[in-house]
């Protein structure tokens, strides 16, 4: 009985339909039987696990909210531009353009200048000039959230600006493959003041010391990571190696992350992310820390060492797996399509170190997951991604952290199409996270989505 | 020595200068000593607080990384569309519209209906007709994220759909001087299944009951809270502590919320609530309760009512203050523009604690908050804002949480201007909350707008 319309429903929470065709199937049903029984139909049509739930999450040792009945709520909210954003003509991330701080000295370059500063040969706001880089590009950060230092008061021939100048000194070009070029508008300056200290329990502060940096992944703007080679991909990993292992010697914390897509507060279409290294451990990090201390201490194993084999025997939050990784939608994902990306075997507990072997198929697996992201909405798939690893510093060591396994986290906005996403406002910002479809559902979803060929490939083809 | 232009980049930080006015200055400044000086000029500007620190936020045993030198950081990403948004003629949330949910019967009504579901005299979905409500007006949300039962199969005439019904009965009408209509779609239903038990401490979840209800706080839909009066604003804080009191007899949480703005996730500028009772404490409160307590058990005294005490002394972070409550930024306030409303005496651990005096005091103080917002960029300001005091359900009374202090929070998303927002994303999601002006320079920036006047009222004197 009923198995036909109970499918229907299924498929369609599943399905993430557009609001388009909810629409003209909510209207057949309703005209069918009427409102109040088409909603207990699709109550109905969720079976256990899809009924309304609360979800552990045991590296964060809190819960999420799973309501997939609201996945046929209709939309007439705030919708998003479309995110196939092409690059602005004056990109300031392209290689040869002027960076947004505003001096716009022409480029001494033959290369037609399309002011972009992020692009190889551009000449930057400071007056230099970006090398013609021809893979990944790291450099620091003009608007830093962390400065390393804070200036004495500089000595300056202007009238108006008198004050004795001491600036530290520049970071060092790198010579590597890729190049990391020297520090633009060194925030390296003498040292933080210590905030004014309390004694009082409600008024803590504490110093904060940090650098902030910028890394291209390619020179042409319009080269996403799906659509960049194994062999491309491959640098930017090598060069976030790079990267934790320099900053990882003086800093507590180095947190890799890309915001893509203007949905995420990045304003720069270029393909980039960045790189902030903080004296601090961040929240986020101290949480999953300590949660995974204490299952190590109750458990001998490390909490995602133990979720990992599970997973890949249960398989049914699996997105898409390789020889050594696999990306899933954990179990206590908050965001609609948020997943995980973990090391299959070996243990590694910080992005330094992994071999080569597991570099080249991480570089693999990146280029297939991004691939399905982008065709799940025929989008460049808007997220902010990042690394979480064991904590670094000057007496950290290699294999000194058995409670932690290196992961990666994806987290993207977008609910049912391009331009709807899932706002986590008042009762997620004051309450607790709620999702709307299963992680289960939102794993198949992916699954069905082809990782090999870009719908923008097969557009041309 | 060079205190003009210090106080003027501190004038420009605390101004919250548009992009327009930072562009100029910063290009003045440029031409006249080059970008270098002029960014260790903006530096040293600030003093031993402004510097870059991390605070402590004791509510939530978390810490909040402050980099005021971010707030010179040109934008060139994601604006958003004016917030003056005009009520959309069919506003489903006005009295006499049909809501969305699929069924458009004419109404029976003769005023001329504008298909606005929340109107007075609208007829919803289910075919009732809205009360000609002048005051609050309660109902159930159509899409409820939480369900308090779970449907048996249904019976239905349609042989498409064969199966058992079983709908609970329906809430009934409650008489008070505002209106509280009865469920339009009862998600009343006969119980919610167990998720499937697992032992493992991976893969935990739990059962979840909750209600979910839309609150409209006035008949028409352009008046929002700063342009109704006390006593309508009244009428709405008198409806919140109805709804605490009945919802919390049976719920362990009634979190009442606002999304404002589009940019918030609201899908319908009509003035509204929402309240959403669960059967389980969601994280936040549950985080807020712990840290309450340990601060009480160590202190013999409830955080925030030393916390009150200690800012009513200081005065460098309180926006605005009457008789009985107090607005002031936190000094661990995340969002640019956040505030927390207090009661400044009679310790009251829940809404439903509030005298009569209180509860008009707090109208008028939510009016002039709301009036200094909307007045601080002349938009009708976004935020999600909502109410935690001591957890409910059948076995609270009155007094039983001394470790509480009732309060409201105020979230809005705004940094600049009406049209620039702070981003939460990468590094926020991944590692720590970044603030870019500091809490005192917010409070400080808006203790100057007016509280009285409402800039949409100027533009018609
Ligand atoms: O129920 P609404 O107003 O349609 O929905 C809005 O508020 C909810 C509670 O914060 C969020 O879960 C939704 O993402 C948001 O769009
Ligand atoms: O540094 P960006 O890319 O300009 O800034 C972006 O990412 C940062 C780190 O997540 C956020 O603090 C900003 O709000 C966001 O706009």
């Amino acid at each position: 009985y009923s198995c036909v319309p109970l499918q229907w429903f299924r498929e369609m929470l599943i399905d993430g339909v557009g609001d388009g065709k909810l629409k003209r199937f909510r209207k057949m049903l309703i005209d069918g039987v009427g409102w109040g029984k088409f909603k207990m139909f699709w109550e109905m049509s969720l079976d256990g696990v899809e009924h309304q739930h609360i979800r552990y999450n045991p590296l964060k040792d809190s819960w999420i909210l799973v309501s997939p009945h609201r996945c046929l709520r209709p939309w007439s909210g705030q919708t998003e531009p479309p995110t196939e954003e092409e690059p602005p003509q004056n990109n300031p991330l392209k290689p040869g353009a002027v960076r947004g701080n505003g001096q716009t000295e022409p480029p001494a370059e033959e290369e037609p200048l399309q002011n972009n500063p992020l692009k190889p040969g551009a000449v930057r706001g400071n007056g230099q000039k970006n090398p013609l880089y021809t893979s990944t590009y790291v450099f620091p950060n003009d608007f830093p959230a962390l400065l390393e230092r804070v200036p004495e008061p500089p000595q300056s021939e202007h009238p108006l600006f008198q004050a004795k100048q001491a600036r530290g000194t520049c970071r060092s070009e790198r010579d590597t493959s890729t190049y990391v070029f020297p520090n633009d508008f060194p925030a390296l300056l003498e040292r933080v003041p210590e905030p004014p200290q309390s004694e009082h329990p409600l008024f803590q502060a504490k110093q904060a010391k940090g650098t902030c940096r910028v890394m291209c992944f390619h020179p042409d703007s319009n080269i996403t990571l799906p659509l960049m080679t194994v062999d491309e991909i491959l640098a930017v990993v090598q060069e976030w190696t790079n990267q934790l292992s320099e900053l990882g010697r003086r800093y507590t914390w180095v947190q890799i992350f890309e915001n893509k897509g203007a949905i995420m507060g990045c304003s720069n279409p270029h393909p980039h992310c960045q790189v902030w290294a903080s004296s601090f451990l961040p929240n986020e990090p101290r949480i999953k820390d300590r949660c995974q201390k204490e299952f190590y201490t109750k458990y001998k194993k490390a909490l995602l060492v133990e979720y990992v084999e599970k997973e890949l025997e249960s398989k049914e939050r699996i997105v898409i797996e390789n020889a050594d990784w696999v990306a899933l939608v954990p179990y206590w994902a908050q965001w609609p399509y948020e997943t995980m990306l973990l090391p299959k075997h070996g243990h590694p507990q910080r992005l330094t170190d992994l071999t080569d072997a597991q570099k080249r198929s991480l570089a693999e697996i990146m280029k297939h997951l991004n691939t399905k992201y982008d065709n799940l909405f025929k989008c460049s798939f808007p997220y902010s991604m990042g690394w979480h690893g064991a904590p670094t510093g000057p007496t950290k060591i290699p294999g000194d952290s058995p409670h932690w396994l290196l992961h990666a986290l994806y987290l993207p906005p977008l609910l049912r199409s391009a331009s709807i996403k899932k706002f986590m406002v008042g009762y997620e910002m004051l309450a607790q996270s709620q999702r709307d479809l299963t992680p289960e559902q939102a794993a198949a979803k992916l699954r069905e989505c082809d990782h090999l060929v870009h719908y923008k490939t097969l557009k041309k083809m």
